[in-house]
């Protein structure tokens, strides 16, 4: 553990959170969702998508690039599917409501698919998920952002996707699988991450703009800047290129919102929701066998290093959540420069660190 | 071009593998499917899918392994979805009929899911993309393998896992996208080529039991024999792990029939077919814009190779199947050895060969 780190007791952090969102002109409610599901993305381990990002949902709220209360609007809808314009609510407000309006369709109809366009930035995707795992059902949730361009097409050298991710959440009979990746080599944050810290990525995961692979985050932010690879890399890239159309299109195109009409949104972000109820396919104890059958054949199969076993996507995030509610929410000191920055900008004292 | 292949005229072969397969037992109906999406997938270049295959389907049927005519058992079904029993019909005879029946639904409903439990092996999923894209449809499929285990979970030496596939079919205003990849590092078919050709796999994607990485395809069929790393290697492999828990989920878990159920199925697969309908998230002509514009921003997007253009997915295997249909179907002498095989089991003559 980085001794460096500071941590906060978790209902102050959040109440913190909500007085920083009202003071910036969000309505209650508002503001205790992009509390809550900010502080949800740094219990589960996604720093890079929590706390740290309630400084830019104040000035966008005090910039009015994102609506401080309201609804979405149905544009279109059938038993199964909607399209909502988010007009710019806050994602961590919005995302919430299309999983649970996902979750009613689906108990209806064995799936629930709604497409967002205009949501303001979504955050932690694996924050949405219990949602729906919570309620015995199945989610995927996808997006893209059709303001940014950082990741190129396999064969390419020029940005031209999002880094987009890709999340599931699965109930099981103990505790829910839950996972949350990027289609591409490396996210955006991450690079950022290492040009802050002078560090190398961990692999080459950009593409210069003279077509050579490296591992220097400074080349990103150059001009013409680098771009990031697709999942893949140099042999199976072709892959990771494909599901990041499939992204692109399960969320903007289905949306009816791409990069021509949202060039200029900044971080908002065309969303993918969809809910599956697995007591449409069967008895629902079957389908929890099925899913702890998997997930128990992953575990007891032999680790490549016999001190560390084969782990299931979600188990260390959901254990971090645990001792976090208990000992405190972590904080590295670049994050709780930002939270300081925010806590100025908002007016609103940060609580005092518990310890560190 | 090799100049070993040989080419068949396409009718002569549709009609020669119906004959072996109307002489293996199936009904004439039976036979047309299967014998036709074979085909289509040697037409697109999924050649270790395609009429190779027609050898297996016909002993299958000979065995009883494969049931020659009927219909799948609805076993649960609501609006929006379906869980189908196909008591072990051939995939492709099975397989274009549920994604025909995903489309009726998402005509209805916007989305339409099926998911089919023994299913006797689908061959090539990227055949079946059309049957909706044609239709205007988006199509996802995915598939797995109860008996199978093939593919190591990340971590892991062990293989726990089938080499799923993904695949994806997107209506455009030219060609439809077509996508289709496994979300392990390589199939078990490429491996078993490797080992036919006496040649090492193009990287390191498999796992031997003592934990090193190895190109070695002979590795994979010692006992215990290696595994198949799943998509994303040594660095990103949680990817492709959660990526297969993903497929195994989607299709055995919802479809509730999984290796406890399925480990004697041989070849036999649960199959995920989701068809969403762009039209009930708005005018379908915004839909087509959408698409058409993500396809061209990669398309007009810098190749790393000035000589290699990035190609969108799809674009090549359907320059081949026009370019196929026109010269006559191609045949490496390793798969011309099992059609042989496969004319004398049926004891129908293989067509004269037009060229090569």
């Amino acid at each position: 553990m980085n001794t460096d780190v500071s941590r906060f007791d978790y209902s102050e952090l959040a109440q913190w959170a909500q007085s920083c969102l009202t003071n910036s002109g969000a309505s209650g409610e508002v503001a205790r969702n992009v509390a809550y599901y900010l502080l949800e993305g740094d219990l589960l381990g996604f720093s890079t998508h929590g706390l740290i990002r309630l400084l830019n949902n104040c000035q966008w709220l005090k910039d009015g690039k994102s609506l401080p209360k309201g609804q979405p609007v149905v544009l279109s809808e059938r038993a199964a599917v909607a399209n909502w314009d988010a007009q710019f609510l806050p994602g961590p407000y919005v995302v919430p409501q299309a999983v649970n309006a996902a979750c009613d369709m689906a108990k209806q109809a064995g799936t629930g698919t709604v497409v967002l366009r205009r949501s303001q930035h979504v955050a932690s995707l694996a924050a949405y998920l219990t949602i729906a795992t919570d309620k015995g059902m199945v989610v995927n949730l996808m997006c893209s952002t059709p303001g940014q361009r950082a990741v190129a097409p396999f064969g390419g050298k020029e940005a031209v996707f999002s880094p987009n991710p890709f999340a599931v959440g699965v109930p099981s009979s103990k505790e829910p699988m839950l996972f949350d990746i990027s289609f591409s080599m490396t996210a955006a944050g991450k690079v950022r991450q290492a040009k802050a810290n002078g560090e190398k990525l961990p692999y080459k995961a950009l593409i210069k703009p003279n077509g050579e692979w490296t591992d220097d985050p400074l080349s990103f932010f150059e001009s013409p800047g680098s771009a990031i690879a697709p999942l893949g890399g140099e042999q199976l890239g072709y892959k990771g290129y494909g599901l990041t159309l499939f992204s692109e299109i399960w969320s903007m195109a289905l949306a009816q919102y791409g990069r021509v009409q949202g060039a200029d949104d900044g971080d908002a972000n065309t969303v993918w929701v969809q809910v599956i109820d697995p007591a449409a396919f069967g008895d629902k104890s079957e389908f929890l066998k099925q899913v702890d059958s998997l997930l128990d054949d992953a575990r007891n199969s032999a680790p490549a290093d016999s001190d560390a076993p084969v782990r299931v996507p979600g188990e260390a995030a959901l254990a971090r959540k645990r001792e976090q509610l208990k000992k405190g929410v972590i904080y590295a000191p670049s994050t709780l420069k930002v939270l300081k920055r925010c806590a100025e900008f908002c007016g609103v004292e940060l609580p005092k660190v518990a310890t560190g």
